[in-house]
Parts: C-alpha cells; structure tokens; sequence
C-alpha cells in the first residue's frame, strides 16, 4: 500500500471563477487516480494546501513527520515545484536520525501545468511516481519529466521549468 | 534510452468524423510526451496501427523482433489491451531461445481510453510503463492500471475493464 | 423558455470502455448547459439515442409530435448530422397542416466530434442553436458551423463535414 | 462578414508554467474558431490583451474606434466580464453621435473560466455571440450565458458570477 501526501502545488491549482484568480480548493488526487483507472492500494492524506514558495521549515517539518509517521514504507508526496528539492533534502536528513524514516520509499512529484487545466502533465507524472514509489529501494527521490532522480542529484532549472540532473 | 514500440489499440484510436467510426491515424505518442514535459531518451518506431483483436501470430512475430532487434535494452510497447497477455506470452516464449532479448526488459501498456479523448487513462499508464521499464530487472511485465505484473501472472478481466493478477 | 429535444447523434456519442466502441448512454445536454454556464430557462426532453442513419419515418414522426405537441414555441433538436436536414423537411412538411407547429421556430443542431472528446465542435454548436432559437422567426433552421440555415436551402457536405447552402 | 475584436479577459488567459500565474499571450480565438468548425466569415483584430479590471478610459476609446472604423456592421467584441458593461456603454454613447456606429450591432461576450482551462464556457459563449450578431437589429449587446441583453438592461453579479437583467 502506498500512502499519498498531498501538500497542493501547481498539481492542485484551480481556477477560482469568481475572483478570477488561481487558488486552492479541494485535491484532485481522488479523481485523477479514477481517470487514470488506478488500482494502487492508495491511502490520500492532505497535509495542507499551499505554493511551495510559501512553505516554512515549519510546514516541512510537518511533511517529514507524515513521512515518519505513517504505516506504509512507501510514499508519494505531491508538492510544488519550485522548493521540492528542498522538502526531499528535509526528509533526507531526518531520515538520518530516524531509521523508520531511513527504511522508506518516498516519492516527491507535481506539475507544471495545474490538472485542472486540460493539458495538465499533472496525470504523467502521477503514474510515473506512483510507479517508481513501488520498485525504488529506499530513499528520497523526486520523480518530475518521467525520470527519477536521488534528492541530491537534482535541481530544478527554473528558466526551462523542468528538473535536471545536478 | 528506451525504445517505444507503437502497435496501436485503443491507446491511439482516434475519431474519423467523416465517417463517424473510430479509426487509427497516426500515432498521438509524439503529443502525449510533449504533453507529459517527459524528458526520457526515447525513440518512437511506430510498427502497426490496429486493435489488438485482429492481430495475428504474424503480428506478434513482427513485434517480437522488433524488441530483439533494437539497440536499447529496455523498450515500451503501445498495444491494445484486449490480446497484450498474449503478446507478452510470445515475446517471453522468444526469449527462451535469444539470450539478448532474454535480457532486456520489455513493459507492455495501453489504455481503456481513447487519448484523444478528454478523460483518457492513456497519459498515466504512459507514465506509469516508462517509469517502470527504468527500473524494473530483465523481463516482460505488463503496467496497466498503475500496477506492474509479470507476464504469466496477469489476465484481463473483461468485464470489470482492468488487469488482475492471476 | 426553449424545449430541447434530444434524440442522439455525434452530440451524445460516448465511448464504451468495456466492449471498445463508440455507443449511446444518457444525454451529455445537461453537463454541456452546465458547462456553458447557460441561464437560458430550458427544459430537456430525451426522445430517442441514435444515429440518425438509423432513423425511420417513426422516428421522424416522433420528432415532428415532439416539435408539436410542447408547450415552448422555441424548440432546439439534437440530432445526428447526416440526416439533419431529412428530419428538419420532416417537420417542415408537418407545419404546412399544423398552424400550432408553423407558428414555432425550430432549430435543428448537432456535432462533428462526440462532446465526451476533449476537442468537440459540440458546445460551440449548442451555444449557437440555443441564441438562434431566441431570436429567429418562425420556421424550421439548421444552426451549424456557427450558421443558420432555412431548412430548404442547406445540405450536408459529407466528403468535407461541414454545412452549405444549395 | 462580422469582425471579432479582440480585447483579452478571462476568454485568452493562458498559464504560465515558468512563472506559475495566470497571463496573456496571443489570442485563443483562431483556434476556438476552429474547434467548433465555424464557417462564419469573420476578421479577427486584436486590440489588446488585458484583464478588464485594468481598462482606462482611454482603452474603451480605442475599442470604440475599432467598432466605429472598422467596414463591417457586425461586430463581436471579446472581453473581461468584470467591466464588460461599461465598455457596452461606451460603445453606446458614442453611438449617440455617430450615425454609422449607430447602425452598427456590437455584441460583447466573454467567459468565466479561461478557454486554456479544459472546462471553459468560452466556446459555449462564443458560438452565442457569434449567432446573435448575425440577427439582433442595430444596437450594443451582451452575450453571456446563452442570453443577450442590451447594454443598459444588464448588470454582472459579481457573488454569483452571472449576468441578469436590470
């Protein structure tokens, strides 16, 4: 079984017709991983709900303690692009003061596009992480592009938008 | 690097509407990696365009060599779901008498959706068969659903529309 | 208010995930009204799901009683494309005996691409056939390609799928 | 022949997946066009691309003069639904003083969500205007929700995200 983190990010992003802004409701996970025909053991946690450019040590605090916490060895976290490396290297290192957190799969991914748009890259990247979250050994990887990459092998190139190896 | 292999099914029907039937055009693999941002090395060889229900054993010698035959050692193969155990049953039964093919891994995929469709599954299993077709050891493995299974350890349920593990 | 007729065709296509083929399941007219944000005081009325080269003069007939015995004197039918215009002299024919009918306007529209494709003419269509029927005089129209045409001087350009005048 | 000026709103915003916000780019027009197989004879000008929020007085001259000295008589002015009625009522004004813009049938409409968005009324709203600017007599107009107003019968509800009647 595979726990799924949700923290928001780009993934996550919807149009607020309204204010005519983008904003943050509800997740899309549950839907995604119906149109995808998904039949993952799954169990979707929201930790929160945010631009990963607003996220605190405190907020990353609180995803590293959902890693640690949870029943499954194996987990995919959705998260924002813009500081996933920096969330991945904050597992990373709890981990090595915590060897259930040290045994474990983690899986950081999200979008470029919010799923809510047509075009999103939002469902790609989903399966790929859900899939490298099953057969990677243990770690803290980021999961963008259709590749995987060791947390500390990675950068997100912010010109191109899409992550590369360090 | 992994080679793609095209065969066709329902991954790639498309709406003819001047005939108003589904029908196959060229392959959408091209537009579903764009749209995906996948920046995996891949080489696209699409090798037949039809539904899997009207494939012949020649068919399915013509995609046995093509997985003998190229130069990449990992490969992902499009195919229509209907007959894709069967397929995988004779690229393994090649294996056993051609040690390179028996050393490559070959993950099969395709879809309950058309993609050109809004709502299709086909980006999360592509997804899903590139990531696993990574990382997984020498084999053929069919990814549907968001799983992976053995070649010999997995039917199509037709009436629930899914892939089990026998 | 505006009386809408269902009766099949391209506009309620669906794609059968189970058997593989385009088929007709409920009517997408509600979701699409939905989606168009429609304010306009409609009632839906489903009278049959077909191709309308399937079409009889039952069916026809039907669809003229439909036309005729509502209350609304503006009525919008969806209908297949390629016998669009047989049904539209169908209920021409009928207005010439029928004061009631003759005094209605009738517009008869449809789409190339099913609406459950993600790229369906379908929505434009119904936003056109609903702002025609609010405003046109009596008479029976086809509204397609953003056109409208009296009914005896249109025809159905089958090899370009597109609507022109005689 | 109808002229489609072009001024942005909520109808041609795009995402931006470097910088992660809403922007304008070029118009959505000549493909919205062609998803809904339009065959209406139209010249597409753009004028501007911005939200309506941000309009001068000086904008909703130049938007006057597009109506005013442009040859044709039907005119579809595509914009931001927050300011929409103002401009209609520019448009209006200076009809007062101006005997070919007088003759003139100007119809404004726009969308609640942007046609970038898999989900938009958009299309739905411009197979609308499209249609009644082929039939409405001489006057200024908004199409908006299946529904047309005159320019100074309407007011956009804000809280609800909807035209209605004054």
């Amino acid at each position: 079984m595979i726990r799924i983190l949700v923290t928001g990010g780009t993934f996550d992003k919807t149009y607020d017709e309204i204010r005519g802004v983008l904003s943050f409701r509800e997740t899309h996970l549950p839907q995604m991983l119906q149109l995808g025909r998904s039949r993952v053991d799954v169990s979707i946690q929201p930790l929160m709900m945010m631009d990963s450019l607003d996220m605190t040590d405190a907020h990353r605090a609180r995803i590293v303690r959902g890693c640690a916490e949870c029943a499954e060895s194996r987990i995919v976290v959705t998260h924002g692009t813009d500081t996933m490396v920096d969330t991945a290297a904050a597992i990373a290192g709890a981990s090595r003061q915590d060897a259930v957190l040290a045994s474990k799969t983690v899986v950081l991914t999200g979008a470029m596009i919010p799923y809510a748009f047509g075009s999103s890259d939002g469902l790609f990247n989903l399966g790929s992480a859900l899939s490298f979250a099953q057969v990677l050994p243990r770690g803290v990887y980021i999961a963008m592009n259709g590749q995987h990459f060791e947390w500390d092998k990675v950068r997100k190139n912010r010109d191109a938008g899409v992550f590369e190896p360090l």
